[in-house]
């Protein structure tokens, strides 16, 4: 059974390499965060930043491959773990058929008027199992 | 008579906001860079950066209104200008059916081994004239 | 008679860079804002951005030769025209005594609460005169 | 005993922020890489990236509190394990005096002509050495 993600197809941009020739690895923090979106639609649909709901605890990347300008990439992106006030997403960034990188964010649901996280609402945990990542 | 642009659609990511609440400016050099990859590719078709024709003169961009978080953006590329070597990438930024910024980058065409200014080839100059801004 | 400015040194980073093996152009203007700081605190002394009183209307930036990685960069900011509500903030990028780069923005004094544009006031017009360049 | 890092200090600029009001947390990779250019300096002393010796397998970071603009960074970074042809950069973001953000960067020693790992050399183990963080 495969597994359902979000993706997103972009093309990097000449601004995102750096001198080794490659895409810079601080870019991939950048297109992980922009690739949680949807996600992010779940909490405040209309992604008003005057009524947020999250805040980013971690992340992490792992880099597996050279990323190049040029060719078009996709992030794919999954549930990785759903706790009781956070969660984690878990992507993917792929460039010609073969995996470049990857990452973990730990996001937590969080209320900013009391400053404290608060409990994931059941309707956004049915969202959430519908886009889990069981093998990695 | 319309004119003919190049047309690069993609949404805004949070990480492209500012504490004002609306994208900061910097983004725009970035984004009219990256939407000028078909005309990058006249000059060096794979986009192989080993190989590059092309140097940056001057930019400029002219902020009309406020851009958004959370809806697509669209960037028009036209050459607003040929001239021996050197050419005027002319660019506007729309979102939501309205002319948010707008700018000009004058672009050289140039011999990196000779670090020298070059004439643009006729082929490069029959592209241009398809893509020409007349009216501005 | 040597002119007064604002200067701001700094070592550029690695993710400044880009494929062809310089400083990406996109970093300028990101310079160039960052520099501006102290004539933002003229406005808002605490950079309080819930009080923020300054909209960009305009910049550009010329690229007179190559930034480099590895050695130290210095901005330096003068005050170029000063206009009812507007004035502009001509900046110069220094490496190893060359000028690199040079650019204007044009800032405009507004009032976000009524949405207008306001005029400047007296003291901070004493501070631009201190800064004004007059040769360019 | 205090233990020796590295410290760089910088006022983060405008375009850091986003529209949470405070520093956008993609920020931090790419000032926990600027940072590592003393560390980089003992692979490639000018930082020549034609003559680069380093790769990046593994960012991490964590965000302990809210970042402002407005007020000076310091990025501490220490040497966080020594491997055969790896090694952990482990650095501390503070901020009034406050420890805002933490992370390791796993890098291997690489020749990138043989496109394989490489031996750390002994003297730059000697290096290593004097900036071990023991405790974390």
């Amino acid at each position: 059974m495969t597994e359902k993600y979000f993706s997103e197809t972009f093309n990097p941009r000449f601004s995102d390499t750096d001198a080794l020739g490659h895409i810079n690895n601080t870019m991939v923090p950048v297109w992980f965060e922009g690739a949680r979106d949807p996600i992010f639609r779940w909490f405040s649909p209309e992604l008003d930043t005057n009524n947020w709901q999250l805040i980013l605890a971690k992340i992490d990347a792992s880099f597996h491959a050279q990323m190049y300008y040029g060719r078009e990439m996709e992030v794919r992106s999954y549930i990785g773990r759903i706790g009781g006030s956070s969660f984690d997403v878990y992507q993917e960034l792929w460039q010609d058929n073969e995996l470049r990188a990857s990452g973990t964010a730990v996001m937590v649901h969080y209320n900013y008027t009391a400053q404290k996280s608060a409990k994931i609402p059941i309707d956004i945990l049915d969202h959430f199992k519908k886009y889990l990542k069981v093998s990695k």
